[in-house]
């Protein structure tokens, strides 16, 4: 008898494990448990969705629920929602509207996500605040804001990715948007150089900040919202959006005996196994390892969740393949602004890795001096100052940041060190940047400052 | 006494390497010859000059002659010419005007740059037919174009970058351009993939393509060109531009006894010493090590001149710093287009270094599948097939391209697999490109085609 697969939650990780698993053994049998109706969509594209850039929800879908039935042989099993874990007996729980059946297992991808993190603060459940994860959340926000008598401000709890995403969005559709953050910095994770930057930027757009500054409460008017209360005072507002990040969704791994790691997500081996070693776990409800510091972590993020799916479902096909390190490589829109980071930029964080942190910041030209048009780029770099190991990078400009980003991420990859980094050969053309590109002008800053 | 270090050329390399050294080692002193009035200006700026994006010619200039002298203390002899080498006295013999000198030296930089290639054919000669590749070239080019009765069309001879940057600038100012590559395709050494996309973009934009064909006389017609004759037939032109490549200027050096490589250009250690150790070669008169072979290389470009350059003053100045290898990383605009390429993607050529190469093209979004505008990106992977080694790359796109490029050089650099390339954690955000980046689609075909 063939051996079965069984993969729990239908999205990025959970797709790509099944997908790859099938492709690689076509005897297996794979199938996908989705407690909702929606598999493998692109929420990293809500924001633009709200915006009004992209007309409907299914464009946002990757591969069609069919496509997965039809071509990959998936048995793709919608609205249908596992209740328990056996991992003794290797078999799940499942629930398909009032019944309930047990599913055997060879392999199980526990691939059960992240849900938006709402704090315990009064007002939270009132009519007009809004989080944004899945797709329902995303068409309820639009339709809020394309009412006959729409809100006409909005406070965004929280200035991370979907925070500076969504302030773009709303100002689109003509709203007053406050952001509020409980941190000094909007993009904590960027780093304070262009994080202010960014700020800056945001501002210009007519975005009210308000930086260190705890929401205390949501006031409530006749059960709808009416505004946000802080130490500092009040503000007035019709519409509130909860983005303080994600925790992963782990409670059935949890009461099932699955090991917890110290992020909160599950713990996970190289090859994304579970204390159990035929219980994988994958995407934003498990931990990886970070690139720099070789130590688990938490990093919610797409592609991996799509690269820890594929090499697990190659795995569960018999050829074992690691999941890979994760850099935290990150960019994000905002508004006019490209904002991008990787590795370790925060110096406490890598003091706690045994590191001596050191950083430098330039500003350079985006194109040749003479080359017309172009914005200026800020690069952030940051190294140990004993073995002048890179150890992460953030940096900002109107054009040619998303992708410039990926010559450091490449390079953590590597562990190499910031002279190494000084003496790559970067591509150069009056058009597109100086001929000593920025991350290298940074990387000889820095080089000269540490040794 | 002061040691003296005496630069040979006042362009990319040997100002670099003065201004390092001098930087470095106040003590020291730099006298820097160079033959002509300008130094250390962007060659690479010409076309934007001759296509009228740019205003001057002292635009283009990085670092003004004055700032040499008064700032950083360098004795800059503009004007004076370089004759003889004598490496056995440690001595140079100069002309300034009527007048010869003989200059000691402790420490000696070659940077006598290149020239452009011209094939011995009849009519190279003519009124009307051109080079590019110093600043009073390009003047007259320009002055050419904006005469009152100014050519109605210019035949190229050679497709290469200064080729595709021309025919931009030809074209802005509405001349019919035709380019003459003997080669059967334009770019040549960004591989077949990639070079016919460009072709077709060109012919897009108007251009005549003859490829495959060998110029074998230039027309006259009492004295000035009259049009370009091959075995396929002849073209009436007005004007002709010549840009199959450049030569390095290395007779001084040959004269003097100094080694030339099989390149072509001065032999160099990984120091940038000849076979003189207190004689340095750098830019385009010098050899450079190929990153992906380890050989010898002869790589025309900026940066390997601006960053050997350096390294060569900072040795000089008593800190021994490698000039580093190059990759040959490159990136051309062509009209909407932007080309890039790094490595070997060649296959003679990497058969040539003992490789078994293989090579997959993919073409993907450059944004997310939902995400407005945004065009195709097309990547060529090039991997040893027996251990994976990553050889090469080269990729296209109108968006995107020029910084994606350094992900696969910074790669080359660290010797990766394509199985690492293809576990890399690049940047995603849905206006920059599809979850898994373009060169990570790339590496997962290529890796899945040898592995």
């Amino acid at each position: 008898m063939a051996d079965i697969f069984v993969v729990i939650g239908g999205d990025a990780a959970g797709m790509s494990a099944a997908s790859k698993a099938k492709r690689e053994d076509h005897d297996l049998e794979v199938i996908v448990f989705e407690k909702g109706k929606w598999v493998s969509y692109g929420a990293c594209g809500l924001p633009y969705y709200i915006k009004g850039e992209i007309d409907t929800l299914e464009d946002l879908i990757s591969i069609p629920a069919k496509d997965f039935e039809e071509k990959r042989n998936i048995d793709l099993r919608r609205n249908q929602e596992v209740l328990n874990i056996n991992p003794q007996d290797r078999n799940i729980t499942v629930a398909d509207g009032s019944k309930k059946f047990k599913q055997d297992y060879d392999k199980l991808l526990i691939s059960t996500g992240a849900r938006p993190a709402v704090p315990r603060i009064e007002g939270r459940k009132l009519e007009g605040v809004f989080t944004l994860h899945y797709l329902p959340s995303a068409e309820e926000i639009r339709n809020t804001l394309k009412k006959s008598d729409p809100p006409e401000s909005v406070g965004i709890i929280g200035g991370g990715y979907i925070g500076m995403e969504m302030a773009e969005a709303f100002r689109a559709h003509e709203l007053e948007v406050h952001i509020f953050e409980v941190l000094p910095y909007v993009l904590n994770s960027f780093g304070e150089e262009t994080s202010k930057k960014v700020e800056e930027h945001l501002e210009k757009k007519g975005i009210n900040l308000h930086l260190d500054t705890e929401v205390e409460r949501i006031v409530d008017r006749d059960g709808r919202v009416a505004g946000i209360e802080t130490k500092e005072g009040s503000t007035e507002l019709n519409m509130v959006l909860f983005s303080v990040g994600v925790e992963p969704t782990v409670e059935l791994a949890e009461e099932s005996g699955i090991e917890i790691g110290e992020t909160g997500a599950i713990r996970t081996d190289e090859h994304g196994r579970t204390n159990y070693p035929e219980v994988f776990a994958a995407g934003d409800c498990a931990e990886a390892t970070n690139t720099v510091t070789g130590e688990p972590d938490y990093v919610p993020l797409a592609l991996t969740a799509n690269r820890s799916g594929r090499a697990i479902g190659q795995t569960v096909a018999g050829s074992p393949k690691p999941v890979g390190a994760t850099a935290g490589t990150a960019v994000v829109k905002v508004f006019d602004l490209e904002a991008a980071r990787t590795g370790i930029v925060d110096h406490d964080r890598a003091e706690e890795a045994g590191f001596k942190p050191a950083t430098k910041t330039i500003t350079s030209p985006s194109r040749a001096h003479y080359y017309p048009g172009g914005d200026r780029i800020t690069v952030s770099l940051t190294a140990d100052e004993k073995s002048g190991k890179l150890l992460g990078a953030s940096m900002m400009g109107k054009e040619g940041v998303a992708k410039r980003i990926d010559t450091v991420a490449t390079a953590l990859h590597s562990s190499m060190t910031v002279s190494e980094l000084e003496y790559l050969d970067l591509s150069y053309a009056p058009p597109f940047g100086p001929t000593w590109d920025p991350v290298l002008i940074a990387a000889k800053v820095l080089n000269g400052a540490i040794s």
